[in-house]
């Protein structure tokens, strides 16, 4: 595909494409979900993911005073959830309600659970970093909920039966996932 | 999608879809590439990213001496190239010369870019912190070169123009892309 001539651009962000999850916590009034790209998987045992948070956003407050969050894994179906909760603040809407989303208590953690996610990742922050415009919130998965209709005859992820979709922060697009090439 | 019944199952690092990226760096006798997941845009400005590399692989140390790293984004073309670099040690393989992949001076940083890979992001590490059985590796990105052959007018990455995939760590699967859907 190459074709061996490349531009260098500002340095920025490129990598390519990234998850996409609605992170859901608990808050003083009522939970809030933000979209987020900026997570990542990053060890094993414990097992560890980062996410990085603006201060400005409304999530970010409720994600300290909270200390845990649950990371809520979307469908094609919720794209429009999607993009309402990364675009608007939880100061000016209630966002389950907006997104009829359902709330569902975790097991481990007090933020809850969105119940139409397939997958619901429950998480304990261990530490906040300021790395500049962001801060990285380092946290340990406690509990990981995985809707029966997505499982195989294993008890594992099926990525068939469901329609998960990544993000391009290069260009701002969602995708959609093709096929499984490997 | 869902049918509302959840499976809660051991905490594990469920994210998914996550981004693929061919990690090239600088080393004493040759340089290496490790395939990596567990990897993420978490701050704009400066423009920051995050790996996670467990110690025991041979990128760990060559990563520490070098002090930076460039993160290649490769396409389904190099699919193979993707998984040889991901299960194979370069402590026993040259694996630029067994992939036949080229390497190309970076502009910015001590190790070398990929040619073939369309999006080249040229990293300085800032810090390393133990989780677990991986590290965190901070770096911040210097300098990003993409492929002319996948820039529209405007001179912005053209998704359509190239192939690029995804790794699910939930089944070990990897997927292409499908089509943009916002």
């Amino acid at each position: 595909m190459a074709c061996n001539m490349k531009r260098e651009i500002r340095p920025t962000t490129a990598v390519v494409p990234c998850p996409v999850v609605l992170l859901s916590v608990a808050g003083p009034e009522r939970p809030n979900i933000i979209t987020l790209s900026w997570v990542a998987n990053v060890c094993s045992d414990p097992a560890t993911i980062v996410v990085g948070v603006r201060p400005q956003r409304h999530s970010y407050q409720l994600m300290k005073d909270t200390r845990d969050f649950v990371l809520n894994v979307p469908t094609t179906e919720l794209l429009e959830a999607t993009e309402f909760s990364g675009t608007k603040s939880g100061r000016d809407f209630d966002k389950f309600a907006e997104c009829g989303l359902k709330q569902v208590p975790a097991t481990k953690v007090k933020s809850p659970m969105i119940k139409e996610c397939p997958i619901n990742i429950e998480c304990k922050i261990v530490k906040v970093d300021s790395l500049g415009v962001h801060d990285l919130f380092t946290a340990e998965v406690v509990a990981v909920h995985i809707d029966e209709s997505v499982l195989n005859e294993n008890g594992r992820l099926d990525a068939s039966k469901t329609n998960l979709f990544t993000y391009l922060p290069l260009t701002g697009e969602y995708w959609s996932l093709g096929e499984q090439i490997g």
